[in-house]
């Protein structure tokens, strides 16, 4: 997907939302447990009830793997069942060496058919530039994670100019790639930092995790975050998926998505850009 | 598996090699290639060849991903088929926040069985603590990796008193896990820094990829790396599992890897470790 479909997207739906499916089978409803596939048939509910109000939608690797075999299976049906139009994100954190970080590649863009795929910056260029040589695919790098442990190396000074790791992270891996094919993760219970990382790499799309759960407000992200081409996904994924537990829960999903969508829709009103 | 079963099987094999199981089907012998599960196979017969020279078994789980669900039935298949005494080792360098990490943690532990796992550290303390939580099971986390990437941050100084990123790494995650859990992945193509390595964590096993395909030398590694316990794990890959091409590949990894046991008993003598 180009960067000038998912914008073309954001603008239509008025929404810069991610919906995350990080699906367990412990909190699914009761009803859904007798399935033969409860997983897809949870996510398809969802997908289903949300689609016309998120642009993306990003699946939790782990928590397939975990189910083993069925689990991948169950996200393989998922990531087949979301409409084409969506910007489909595999949040996997991966990077290794080059001819293994292209075997990645070749799993998430091509086996798995994904748009992207989240990666962890720490083994440098060669574990990033092989999922930049795939058209239209997206590396989309952690810069500054949204959890306590961001402090112990993220926001460590490196150098001798007082740059925090992120920053080089930020400038570094901009430099291998282009705001076509590479993206950022930026925690949004850091939105004190927004600013500066908006600053730094102007025109590239951030991922901001960490909006329900994990406490970000959406409107500081905002302020800081949003471009002329808007250039942010918000995701929420307990904070939707999960909103209910009974038989509605894909009803409550839909309520809990169209509250964030309509808080995106009066920051982009507000913000000039719709 | 406990640090003390580790150790009592080098000594008896007079072995720290780990076989690494990066099994690719385009390099596969042809006659393999009419199996019902061409990975499954060669992975056995790399096994019944090797298993009584090596201590431990890597599998890269990119190349098992690729290949979808059919990939990820044959690494299942692999792992369980690895003898119990053999120290099994998931290469899937994961890490992400707390709740996902323990997705993974019980992917790999539980549900695959598996020994160990690679983790990258970027993430913070709350991405590897939920690994430790799991008895005899063990995080092997990337400290300094072998690859050209490893200048990009590992080797950039943090703080003020001049040290690497790296070398916070093994200072922090030391202090989080013991030497009964927590392993560190130290690239053998950077030899000098062996050493300082072993210094920073004189008790902690080592993993050291990176010797044959990737040019590490087996007598720098062990010069700066054995201690009283040998506390390392050495991986071939490459190296061993393609050293044959034709129906005798089973018979030239075989060879490969009692190549690389006798050096490592040889020095394992050289430096009265035996």
């Amino acid at each position: 997907m180009t960067r000038a479909e998912i914008i073309e997207q954001v603008r239509s739906k008025a929404s810069f939302l991610c919906v995350g499916l990080d699906t367990d089978l412990t909190k699914i409803p009761e009803s859904l447990r007798g399935s033969s596939d409860p997983i897809f048939e949870f996510n398809k509910a969802i997908i289903d009830a949300t689609q016309d109000l998120c642009v993306s939608f990003k699946v939790n690797v782990a928590f397939y793997e975990f189910l083993g075999i069925e689990g991948l299976e169950a996200m393989r049906r998922t990531l087949e069942y979301i409409p084409d139009e969506h910007f489909v994100i595999a949040d996997a954190k991966r990077g290794d060496i080059g001819n293994t970080s292209t075997m990645y590649a070749k799993a998430f863009f091509e086996t798995y058919n994904s748009d992207a795929i989240t990666l962890s910056p720490y083994m440098g260029e060669d574990s990033i530039r092989p999922f930049l040589d795939f058209k239209d695919k997206w590396a989309i790098v952690l810069a500054l994670t949204s959890n306590k442990g961001a402090e112990d190396f993220q926001l460590q000074q490196v150098g001798e100019n007082g740059r925090a790791l992120y920053e080089l992270v930020l400038e570094r891996v901009a430099s291998w790639g282009t705001r076509d094919n590479t993206m950022f993760v930026a925690g949004a219970t850091k939105g004190e930092y927004f600013k500066n990382i908006r600053a730094m790499v102007p025109d590239h799309f951030l991922l901001v995790p960490g909006v329900g759960a994990q406490g970000g407000d959406l409107h500081s992200i905002c302020e800081n975050g949003l471009n002329s081409d808007v250039s942010l996904l918000v995701n929420s994924s307990r904070g939707i998926i999960y909103s209910g537990h009974g038989n509605d829960f894909a009803k409550a999903a839909r309520q809990a998505a169209g509250e964030l969508q309509a808080a995106m829709e009066k920051e982009l009103r507000l913000f000039g850009l719709l």
